[in-house]
């Protein structure tokens, strides 16, 4: 059966609200009278279209309908959630609620986005408290797991357990928070790095983008995986989280904030935390966590190179200059010997590439000799400045023999040599090395093609040319063994 | 010419720069009388091996040499650079300058790890005060990029962009810190987030653990890629960071925090913020922004769900719920119809599997097909229990056609059969679609092997029946179009 949601205001919460529900096989019915909001919310599932669908590995269900309402009443009858997410005003919500409850099914969920009040407050004026909870997600909405779940004394348990389980299906991370106060948990955390941050910038330490990096090229990445004092207890060492306490708790009372109302870290409070942080962290070895942050964070930090944002840039820039010095070459001119294989690619295995047995997994394999590929078709003329020009190369057949294990750090290299190239067609011969071991050879057919047209067609005069004279140059080269080998071929 | 370091101090923070500076090619010469100091720093540097070299596409230069020093004179002595990390007392770092100084080269940079202390306390007590600087970095050292460089009036503009240089070179982010103030920035904004993250413990409100899923379930994940105000930039939507003040600002004055200090967010400050933000990041439309933002969060999320860590644990439970709901069948008793290909991956294509051509890169296509494979391991019993014992499969070698591209969202559905399986050897043949659209075939041979030997093995009587049966069931399929094909193969 069709479960269906109503997402009153489309705002930029709502909408994500909306997108969350729709991608995961919900009807969704959006009310919000706001001249050019159905468009908005419209923008905002496309968006959500291309990201949610493939961020887990398995499919999600057929997408939901989508109805904009025009009554309040058609939107809410027959939901069996309703999300609101109208502006911070307590009276605005308590008064909506009223009306929503009107047509409600009182068995229904009522939930608030709300990031500042707490249940009780928005209960108060209502006839049915009991189906009234916080759920405050995060912007945006559609990709962050958080939703922060408040309840008050007037919420039945089976009512927040169903909550939980909606939730949770939607693919969030419901955090039951444990008590009333205004702004929960995160926005208090928030609400204190960004006052902080406003005398920084008020004071003409730091501009808007020094705060930023001060937090994305650091901490911001061991948040990103940890959180606060997960990463803590591991500074502290073998010492654990006391230890770090009694290290580091006297700067609490140095003039360091301008946040000054601090508490008083005594001996109750420093058992407490490090019996919680027993309870969340307890179960693994400090070597352990070490090896879970550094796993987490090479794997953040190159999904950033790959996209070239933040602390990937960096990564990005150092890369550029050690090929240079590396003389990696990148235009035909810089081949030494064109007459030999040229060596395409010089790295170190991640820790990101590696599989339950403990060894560099087989996609792996040929992401390396996809780099080996650009290379070539960088030395061609086929670089980033070409392909902007509308032409390409694209594989269309791969064959890779896996000879040999690698294991994380482990140096690689990558000879290629071109087999055949007229212009049109290349076909391409890489060997991967780490030392003296051969670890695998790939053989691959690259057609040239347009991007307009997605056909293949003649690639321009110079990379043709570059093309020809490189194949030239190679042609002399004895064939290598394994080259025109299909799979399960006897040795 | 070989570049030397000293590291005085060899505790976690100056063991993370020692592994820096080894793993970018330095002399590194360690010197800390406490005992143990040498056996805690190999340990750092030897995570740090696997970790570092690694995390760029481009090799790293032969890793420096290692030596633990018992005199700080022979530490110090032809130092290019000294990088003290010492306990935060203002007077042992004072007096162990003038005695560094003794020895070292006066044009040496001399670079305090001090998360508190400012240049101009450093410096009090020196005769060459020129040559003191703050090089604050951030646990682990050997992995986050970010550096804060703290300077005073004494220092010299060369001296200081030659510190930025040697620090870019090792992979780091040097933030030019615009003036001296107790903790820099980084760790006041952490200060006021552990402020108010004690505040909540103690209160009963959270746990440290509610704590750090408060944080590591939605803003860290913003704040390892944007930080703070380009998040909020986009939250303020078209409006931009001007917008975002105004709707928000009045949040100051609630009492959200107990750290209640609050800078007055007059016109003047708005102004300066927008500004600001705008200088940041107004060469980018909203929409580049969104764009950017939402690749980043997909990269890392599935970055942390390739380790089954933090936000990644809520996704891989989720895929767990929905590979049941959609029938995928994880043992042969779950195969409907064994005489037919096998249904072994259901999902759409991530926002990270795309490449400059704009559609799903070529090793994706094998990163899914090697889910195909584990689908069919784990069917006929080589599942992760079974891979604990001690056996699994390697895959030898891997034929793909790559027969049609497919954009971010795009569902992707693979059908799998066994072409052979004789108890050691299974040769496996995928065929992908997206919807009616064939997109590419995989052809892999997979050898069975010992985990500890890394050897060719019989599989466990189990596994081995399993997969005949399968085998036969599938004996009478047609034998698909392709099999056997090698690279260049005519049509």
């Amino acid at each position: 059966m069709t479960r269906s949601v109503a997402i009153i205001g489309g705002g930029v919460i709502g909408a994500g609200w909306a997108a969350r529900f729709l991608l995961n096989g919900w009807e969704v019915r959006v009310f919000d009278p706001e001249p050019g909001a159905a468009a908005r919310v419209e923008a905002v599932i496309d968006r959500a279209r291309r990201a949610l669908p493939g961020l887990g590995d398995v499919a999600l269900p057929a997408e939901g309908r989508l109805r904009f309402c025009s009554l309040m009443s058609e939107a809410v009858s027959d939901a069996e959630w309703i999300q609101e997410s109208v502006p911070e005003r307590l009276e605005l919500k308590q008064t909506l609620y009223q009306k929503l409850q009107e047509h409600a099914d009182p068995a229904a969920v009522l939930a608030s986005s709300t990031s500042g009040f707490t249940p009780s407050e928005l209960q108060l004026a209502s006839n049915n408290p009991g189906q009234i909870i916080v759920a405050h997600p995060f912007h945006p909405v559609y990709l962050l797991p958080l939703v922060e779940v408040v309840h008050s004394a007037r919420n039945h348990p089976d009512m927040l357990e169903n909550a939980h389980d909606v939730l949770t299906d939607l693919g969030m991370f419901p955090l039951r928070v444990r008590g009333e106060l205004p702004a929960h948990i995160a926005d208090r955390l928030l609400e204190a790095v960004w006052r902080e941050a406003l005398w920084l910038i008020k004071d003409g330490v730091a501009t808007t983008q020094d705060v930023d990096e001060a937090i994305r090229m650091g901490f911001g990445l061991r948040w990103a995986q940890m959180g606060l004092f997960e990463s803590y207890r591991i500074a502290g060492g073998p010492g654990g989280m006391a230890h770090f306490l009694k290290q580091f708790g006297p700067a609490l009372h140095w003039p360091w904030s301008k946040l000054t109302n601090v508490p008083r870290l005594d001996d109750e409070l420093i058992a407490q935390i490090a019996e919680q942080s027993d309870d969340q962290s307890g179960d693994f070895s400090l070597d352990q966590l070490e090896d879970q942050r550094d796993r987490n964070l090479v794997g953040i930090l190159r999904s950033l190179m790959a996209e070239g944002s933040g602390a990937g840039k960096v990564l990005r820039k150092r890369d550029v200059a050690r090929a240079a010095d590396l003389g990696l070459p990148r235009r035909l001119a810089d081949v030494a010997d064109p007459t030999r294989p040229i060596v395409t690619v010089s790295r170190a295995v991640p820790l990101d590439w590696l599989d339950y047995n403990g060894h560099m997994t087989e996609s792996r394999y040929l992401d390396a000799f996809g780099h080996a590929t650009d290379a070539i078709m960088a030395i061609i003329g086929c670089d980033a400045d070409y392909i902007a020009t509308g032409g390409s190369f694209f594989t269309v057949e791969t064959h890779i023999r896996h000879l040999d294990e690698a294991r994380a750090g482990a140096p690689l290299r990558i000879e290629s040599r071109l087999l055949a190239g007229d212009g049109k067609r290349m076909q391409l011969w890489h060997e991967m090395y780490s030392g003296d071991r051969l670890l695998a050879t790939g053989e691959h057919l690259q057609l040239h093609v347009s991007l307009d047209s997605r056909r293949v067609c003649p690639a321009a005069a110079p990379v043709a040319a570059a093309m020809r004279t490189l194949a030239k140059a190679q042609a002399d080269l004895p064939r290598p063994e394994g080259a025109g080998r299909a799979v399960g071929d006897p040795r």
